[in-house]
Parts: C-alpha cells; structure tokens; sequence
C-alpha cells in the first residue's frame, strides 16, 4: 500500500456531506456526517468540511487530491458551483478554489451523477468498456455518459441529464417545461403514484406511503399482478429513454443504479425486452445492460476516483 | 494551390454514385453519374468508380486520398460495408480494402449522415463547433453528433441514428420496432400525409404529390392557416428530438439541412420557440440552431475531407 495514492471524496448532498478516504476501491475511513442545514453560509460549511478533511489527512497522510460530486450545476474546470436549490447560500461559489486554497492540495469539483458513473467506469460494473450510459434511478432520474473512453460533459458541463428527456412529446410540462420527462414518470414519487392507481382500478385501496420501490419489489416476487404490471410500465417507460440514447450513442453498456434497480430481474427482464425489441442489430447485439456495483458509496469512490485522475495519479496502481 | 492535397469525394446514393474532387471547400470537378442499379453485384460496380477515380486523377495529379460515404451501416475502422438495402449484391463488401488495393491511394468509407456532419463541422456551418449535432431532414431523417471535438461513432459505430429515436414511447412501431420514431412523423411523406389529414379536416381535398415541404412551404409563405399549422406541429415533434440531444449532450450547435430545412422561418421559428421552452439556462443560452450551408454537395465534401484528415493532411491549408 505505500505507494498507492489515497484521496478524500466528498458526496455533497442536499441534507448532509459525506467525506470519506479511498484506497483503491474502498472507502478506509470516513468522517461524521455534515449536516447542510446547520449552515446558512457556503464559507462556513466549506470551512468545516476543510476542517473534516485536515482530521482524515493528519490519519492518512498519503492523501493526495480531494473531489467533489454536487447536487447542481457545475462549471468542472473551474469548479465553480452556480447554484444548490437545497442549501442555503450556495451561489456562484468558487469551490475548488477555496477549498484548494485551505487545503492545499488538488482539489476537483464534479457533478454527482457523474462522480457516479465513474465510480462505475472505473472502479464497478463499467471497468474497461469504453461507450457507457449510466443512470441512477432514485427521487429523481440522474444520468452520465461516456463515450470514447471519455466523460461527455458538452458545451457548458451540463451534458449527461438522462432524467429530462422526453418519453412523450405531448406529456406533462415538468419543472424546466420540458413534456413527458422520464423524471416525472419514474421518479420515485411517481412510481407510488402510478401504483396506487393500479392498485385502486384493481378494487385495492393502498397508501402512497406503501408502495414504495421496495414495497413493490416484495408484492412482485409475492406474484402480486398489480405490482408486476407497474415493474412491467416502469420498464416500458425507461427503455424508451434508453432506446434513445443506444440509437444516438451506440453504447457498449448501460449501468443502472439507485433504489429503483435493487428490484433487480422485476425491473431488468422486461427492460431487456422492450429495449431490444426496438433496436436493430448493431444497436444491440454486443449491448450489456448492468446493474451497479456501488450504492450509497458511489458518489464518495467516484468523486474520489476522479480527483486523482484530474491530478496525474494512475488509479490502477 | 500547388501544395494544397485535392480529395475524391464519393457520394455512393441507393440509385447512383456522384464522385467529384473536392479542392479546400469546393468540388472543381465532378464525374458523370453512375447508376447503380446497372450492376447486379459490387465488384463490376466498384471497378467502374475505381475507372472513374482514375479519369479524375488523370486530369487532377495532387490527388491524395478518396473518401466515400455509404447509405448503411459502415464498419468505419475497416471500411466493410454490411449490408445496401438499396443496392443488389452489397453484403459485407470490404470497400475500403477493394478499392485501396486497386487505386493505391488511402481510402476512408463512412456513413452517409456522418459525412454530411463532417461538411458541415469541417467547412460548413459548424466551423470552429466542438460539440455538435446535425441532421438532415428528407424521405429520412439522419443524423450525426460531434463531441468534444471528435465525431461519434458508438462501440459499433452506429451511433447518430436520430430519425430512429422516439418521441412517444407508446407511438406506432416503425422499421425496427421502435415505437414513435421521430423518422415516422417527419419524414417527407409522413409530412405529406400530415398536411393531407390537415387539409381534410379544413374541408379542403388536395392531393398527396401537392404536399411536399416545398409545396407547403410556398402556401404558408402566403398565409395558407393549415400549412402554417403543419410547418409548427413538425417543429413541435422536431423539437422533443432535438430537446432530448441537447439534455444528453448539451451541444453548442444543431445544424440542420435536407430539403424539409428549406422552408428557413417557417420551420426554424417554431423550433426554436419550442426548443428553448424546454431546456434550462445551460442548455439553450448558447445554443445556436443553424441551417446546414451545404445542399446536395454535403456528402462529397464532406467524404472528400474526411479523407484528407484520416490520411493525416492538415485541411485547413
């Protein structure tokens, strides 16, 4: 181990911040939780996370870069954050380069779904495919594409936005007046949602409350026919989103991840199908579809992962 | 001109093959027309464009490379062509091997839409555009996508098929069992059917021959309701497409061409109103959506500077 690199990686999330130590692919150490809303400022929170970070360095004295995945819009080579809906203060901050300068060490500052899906590309389910979607299915629908060996960030590092593209181009106007977003049929919400009305048109009355992902995973392996048709609906709804992104992208593999695909074969199995019975052959014929290695981890192993690849270190020592 | 490489641009279309050489950005000689459906396999039919090419270099010494872009699907790094559906006798022809070996000059074979993105992003609209998405709006629609600087090609490099993408995930099954395919809603006659449909329901009967994009466009330019109806429901669908590239990829620019893109306004106006009603500020304050500079003479042009560059010239001399 001494002469691999180790790296702090920071999963910055709307209620709390994870900070955590990567070796390799494992997170060694990791601190208490910050808790956002105890700040009304960013310096402040950025303060304490520099604190958090000089705890684990004075343990850890390999650590060599830090990154960051957010829950917003990033400008990635300045690391400027434009805007957090969900934590106060957080406009047009200078990130990287506050907290590089505190911490003096290389610090790089991502978009969390993409710190994500390079978890996955790196260190997960991805490792040596070169044409890759990845999706984390969750409250919202978050997304991340590689293409060529390389992150697709587009024009304004705003690229990879999976959840906000259009199933149907007469569907409801969603937050940013696109129709029929994925988002605003797949979302966790919205999958509840879905399910009480197929359980109110199958006579059963049920609780938004109790048809949570899980909830409706158990019913489904229980040979529930309400809950099976709502996997059945969710996979139809999600492989014409993805069916989208084979045809203009041509992947090699899409990884999906986040607490809608812990319903495992319930969601894959009928997405398999209704995505491979609208692709021609070279669109699907090599085409993996993947669950993700990493949960709850990935953010803090992908920003990480990432950090040291930003700052020269070969992640594969 | 003396050091300036010329190229031999192929055109290979399902009825004929147009070859011409492209010097910097114009074509300054073109061959007459081949007819394909003279030839019942490949071989007689290539050694035809290989006489061709051999006229044209007889006349044009400083020819230096050939490129060719083909209506299917193109192995790009071989140049096999899998399968003309078009063309008698194209199944797994290695083009680019056949046609090296007998003119012993570099030859690059491409998909016809890459080839038209390539004029535009080399010598057309897109000059200078790192991250962009082009598509060409006739019988079909195809379409190409440059990111970060580098065409797109897939792991089997297929990708840019956005005719093939849905804009209804429970629309109609089209060629490949795709369910509402862009292509089956604004291909010419879908438009021609359109327009037919819209004119019965305003108590007009007008014939499917006098509904091209041409025809439609004339009558809105004079007020006609129901055309300029037609023109806005194009743009509606053309949009939820194009809406969806630009929350994946968050391009710079969408060049459009075809003969559909004629009618300027009429369709451009729409779109753009559509369009940026459904992205966010990162997304469409800098987009640009440009009407393609080239006509037919894209895919020479572009097959001809494609060739330059994969030969390793510099074709901005």
């Amino acid at each position: 181990m001494s002469d691999v690199p180790l790296a702090i990686g920071i999963d910055f999330g709307g209620t709390s911040v994870k900070i955590g130590v990567l070796y390799r692919s494992n997170i060694i150490d990791e601190a208490p939780r910050i808790d956002t809303q105890e700040f009304e400022e960013a310096t402040p929170l950025i303060e304490r996370i520099h604190q958090t970070i000089e705890e684990l360095r004075s343990k850890h004295p390999k650590i060599s870069a830090i990154g960051v995945g957010m829950p917003g819009f990033v400008d990635f080579p300045t690391g400027l954050v434009h805007r957090l809906t969900n934590v106060k203060g957080w406009v047009n901050i200078h990130l990287k380069r506050q907290l590089g300068g505190l911490c003096a060490l290389p610090v790089t500052v991502e978009n969390d779904a993409n710190c994500m899906a390079y978890a996955e590309w790196k260190r997960g389910a991805g490792r040596g495919i070169n044409h890759l979607v990845a999706l984390t299915l969750g409250t919202g629908v978050g997304g991340a594409i590689i293409i060529d060996g390389r992150m697709v960030r587009g024009s304004n590092y705003a690229a990879g936005e999976l959840g906000q593209t259009s199933i149907d181009y007469r569907g409801p106007a969603g937050a940013y007046g696109n129709r029929g977003s994925l988002e605003d049929y797949i979302g966790n919400h919205q999958i509840a949602e879905m399910a009480v009305k197929a359980y109110a048109a199958a006579g059963k009355e049920i609780a938004l409350a109790d048809c949570e992902p899980s909830d409706l995973a158990k019913a489904a392996t229980k040979d529930d026919k309400v809950a099976i048709a709502v996997w059945d609906e969710i996979a139809e709804k999600l492989a014409s989103a993805l069916m989208n992104c084979c045809w203009l992208l041509n992947p090699e593999a899409i990884i999906i991840g986040g607490g809608v695909a812990n319903a495992g074969a319930l969601l894959f199995d009928p997405l398999n199908k209704y995505l491979r019975n609208q692709l021609s052959g070279p669109f699907k014929d090599d085409l993996q579809i993947l669950p993700a290695r990493f949960g709850n981890e990935a953010g803090i192993i992908g920003a990480a992962t990432l950090a040291l690849e930003e700052a020269g270190y070969n992640i594969d020592d």
